[in-house]
């Protein structure tokens, strides 16, 4: 258990106390389930509202806003300082260096001092692992692949033969990077398969989520840019090129040779099509469906099915949803008007 | 192989035997596939005409019912009676206790006597396992971890540290319980990750379906009530709370803090946005979107992309079929009045 | 490393050399990516052009096409000529057979002289495994199952107890075959699980991708037909029947007892609902949604929620665009006939 006292805590996220800065804390949770060593914070007048009758140890709170009866810490952003003051109160566990004895190592691998293989871990011939590096139980690492430093792969994971992936990647469990991808062609009344022996690179810092899958490109690569987040039960298709820093919602499937730019937003359940071009800070709404080729362009809102401006799609569902009315509308007319 | 007579099914259900009592059955089949050694069951005027065609050895019917030149055991509810004679009949593969020698175990570890770990499994510190669980083959039970008695997982289930999970859950292969929520605070260029630091149980009596992945709290707990089904492929997101026996087909993903009430029936590839509320006996069609923030009142009926009331929903489909009518009504009404 | 001469190339394919037979090719790419040791090929005139300026060593093209400047192999079909060239250039890397000492393996198991079985894999009693099949990292194949001859099972495939799968079956990671399929009975306050007891059968050559999913029949038999293609992320229920040569793209969930005929096209994310039947040849766009008990008829073309013909459905969807245009009209009328 890691404690930290209210100044020191006020010292990592640069902001002011008030109250009793000698406080120890150590832990960190929301208002409502708080207790006396934890830290919370409040953003939003609602949410200063209730911190005043929170039980926590501690609460970061925008600058200018006092809790009467509780120690405070102001800053700038208070949810930001929450992330920074969490992750050092409460850590990822810890996790020794070191090959557990189940774990099947190719003696052509090469792994950093300090990286951690799980039991039951597999990794094959020609692998890398950089410094600090955690492999969880069950990973499977194929031949040739590169897994940089400061990684952790969860349990079940598997990463197909040659996929790269840059440092400080996350993976959750049972998501698999680097499959074959899904091209066929139809000849003598069978389908005949395309080759899929494209490559696959996961940049720096990126996050995939459970049971997601990103296949290898076809010929060429199939790239997620440094900073990307993608949740769980996520498909990316062949040759797919997503940009730096986007979010992709869970379930969300983006089909072969789309091209995603930097700062992308996607909901949940969206389906693109193949050959799509989503550009730079585009915003795709939960549930969409874009077809294939479409391009959607720099910083638009888009929803529905086939997806829409965001406005327009409004609009129409507004008209939608009186068409019962304008229907009883045109009838009158018409009898009118016999 | 379990032999039973037709009267001792008739015991077990409470049941009336038409025809020969002392026949043995061992098996369950379907009125089409069935032998001489199967129980069947025939519930609905079609299902008893075809009953009549059936070489089942012996039909569960409705009270009243007679299918001439067959054996017959007349109850309440037939699909009932069926289930729980073949829950005797075709029983679970026995798995004999003990731990295989190629698990890994942790020494800090609580399993009961009886429980079974299979091969390849990894079972981390401070794990708990109650009575009669089955651990399947390369499972990964994460430290801290609790498992009820008299669960079944399956091959390849994942369970994150700290997860918690009642007596009786089945969890099938590739399963994945308590992995990090979707959370981040976009600041200075880049996504900062939310904590992801809360709780998840699953109740007892829940079973998940294969490759399906359950989010931990943030802060908070996601939870999973008594007795509730969730097929194959779902996707429950962070602080998601789903009430008591509720069925989720396959496909359905319900985004971060939603509220779920008891007896709640999903349709497959439903899109459930972030906080909403969805109260108890509702009933959402499958392929329905339900927007972030809506509530979905109790036992309510609701489908379509925004969900709707059915009713209201049919009505509308129906006015969006006749729209190309209703334009060259108002063409024609136009061309009238000009 | 294979090296073949561009004259054997064309010998494999039956095409003709135009340009230097005696060079010597090591790898296969798509136009841009090619260096002069690689193979590509050009279909369409706009590749045609493309191919011009590719670095390429040798590039199929449709008979009757020449590039000026490089070494071509005229075919009737550039595109499968260069599926199968390049699975003599790039063949699948070769694993020796021999059952790895860290894989575990009933006795009772009877596993072809030449299989291939990695680490950490189990594998169940009474399991059969035909000649030349490679069972990965991780697999389990649970007990009575049967895997045939020349199959691939990726890292962390879960095979339940009692599956089939034919001869030149490839299932990548993390996918489940024969788990159980979602289907209970509500009675006394409570989901009774009905039994999932059928078999689950995969013909000889289907493909089935990542952390895809396929239930067993309930009492009968889920059976995907010799050829059918099935990308990941996908659901197939219970007792659900699909044909022969269907391709069926990424995060596609079919219902419980659907039929899908021969030669069937799915797009991705599509929703089948269950009892549907799709006859042979039909084509079902991306995103669709198909209500339970619907027939979709031989040969035809349907897209939307709910599916229609495509044609109707484009027409529908030109309607809605002009919506607001028709509601303004509706108004104005109103104004004038006042």
């Amino acid at each position: 258990m890691i404690v930290m006292r209210v100044d020191e805590i006020a010292a990592l996220v640069a902001g002011i106390v008030e109250g009793d800065g000698s406080r120890e804390i150590w832990g960190a949770a929301s208002l409502e389930n708080a207790g006396p060593g934890d830290l919370c914070f409040a953003e939003g007048s609602r949410a200063v509202t209730r911190a005043a009758h929170s039980a926590a140890g501690c609460i970061l709170v925008p600058e200018g806003v006092r809790v009467p009866g509780h120690t405070t810490i102001a800053v700038a952003s208070p949810k930001l300082a929450f992330i920074r003051a969490a992750a050092r109160l409460v850590p990822l566990a810890a996790t020794l260096p070191g090959i557990h004895p189940s774990a099947v190592v190719s003696p052509s691998a090469r792994l950093a001092a300090d990286v951690s293989v799980g039991p039951q871990a597999v990794i094959e011939d020609d692998v890398e692992v950089g410094g600090g590096s955690r492999i969880g139980p069950g990973v499977v690492l194929g031949s040739g692949s590169r897994v940089g430093s400061a990684c952790v792969l969860h349990p079940g994971v598997t990463i197909y033969p040659g996929a790269w992936l840059g440092d400080r990647v996350v993976i959750h469990a049972g998501a698999v990077i680097g499959s074959d991808g899904f091209g066929y062609v139809f000849a003598e009344g069978r389908y005949n398969k395309f080759p899929q022996i494209g490559k696959v690179v996961i940049e720096d810092d990126v996050e995939i989520g459970s049971n997601t899958t990103v296949d290898r490109g076809s010929l060429g690569t199939t790239r997620i840019g440094q900073g990307t987040k993608i949740d769980n039960l996520c498909q990316i298709a062949h040759n797919v090129s997503i940009g730096r820093h986007c979010v992709i919602a869970g379930m969300t499937g983006i089909s072969g040779s789309t091209e995603v730019g930097d700062y992308v937003v996607m909901g949940g359940q969206v389906a693109v099509g193949d050959h799509v071009r989503i550009e730079e800070r585009a915003v795709v709404g939960g549930a969409s469906v874009i077809p294939t080729g479409k391009v959607i362009r720099k910083g638009t809102m888009v929803w529905g099915m086939p997806a829409r401006p965001l406005q327009e799609m409004k609009r129409l569902h507004g008209h939608l949803s009186r068409l019962p009315e304008l229907a009883r509308r045109l009838k009158r007319m018409e009898d009118q008007c016999k």
